[in-house]
């Protein structure tokens, strides 16, 4: 990568609880240099699974999600939060890597057969995406390949969903 | 415009509340040539006012608001619920539509002199709007323009904040 991306994210010790190091984005996203670049890689990640569409949990996963999928030419589906989303939803419920959560897709935007890729800010145990993934696999959908723009490496996340995993910066935790 | 953008908004009746008619924007998200295009008439509508960054609140704004500054060449500033980000934060407090709530943006993302235009999905009453226009103000940064996909025109939004307004499409509530 010809941008050192890390320069770009602002490393919080005990944040938001005791024991997690949280990495934030806003000077990412502070740069549109930067975050073009970031788009471009993800979508060059992304672009050999051919994907129908792409999945972004509320909220970071919008960030990363909706200006991949703009540039892939396919379409963009929101997981959000309980009660947030009208209509007939289906439920994927998780443990985070702090508390416990669900999220809910329309049921519109799901159809058997079609292919669908997780984008997120970030990888830290893999809860969120393993419990979209079931969900998705239990209806019929295809879900090829997992990607975020950090990867915590040490917690192995990618260990707990079947989808192939790829990153675009790893932190150890 | 080319596209009718009201074929890519699923009205839902009294969500989340009695009396609310919610604007569900995910068929525009399904479709990536929409959600282009949308995305390329904002751009258009905020380049004469040339921004430093773009504002957008969590999680819907944030939809529209990274794709723009993205295009635009300008950092994006997100403003998150209460908790959500580490280090010295600015508050805004507001009454939503139904609700009350608060957003935080970062203190790095504040500079004396700087201009900063608000993007959102929606105008409904203007409150986040204006709490937030608010406190850019008193912080000494210019906000010449606020921005949304959707209009709720009879409730009149842009009459509780100073900045300039546009849209894309208006329902009459």
């Amino acid at each position: 990568m010809s941008i050192d991306y890390k320069k770009y994210v602002a490393v919080t010790e005990d944040f938001p609880i005791k024991g997690i190091s949280f990495k934030d984005i806003s000077p990412l996203l502070a740069s549109s240099e930067a975050m073009n670049s970031v788009i471009d890689e993800m979508v060059e990640l992304i672009r050999p699974y051919k994907p129908d569409y792409i999945i972004g949990a509320e909220s970071r996963g919008f960030i990363f999600g909706v200006p991949v999928a703009m540039k892939l030419g396919c379409g963009f589906v929101m997981a959000r939060k309980p009660g947030k989303l009208p209509g007939k939803v289906v439920r994927a419920e998780y443990g985070l890597e702090y508390g416990k959560d669900a999220m809910e897709i329309p049921v519109a935007a799901v159809e058997k057969g079609k292919s669908v890729v997780l984008v997120d800010d970030l990888l830290a145990t893999g809860g969120t995406f393993a419990a979209i993934e079931k969900m998705l696999l239990e209806l019929g959908m295809k879900v090829p390949l997992a990607v975020t723009f950090i990867e915590l490496s040490d917690l192995e996340g990618w260990k707990s969903f079947q989808a192939d995993y790829k990153s675009i910066i790893k932190y150890p935790h």
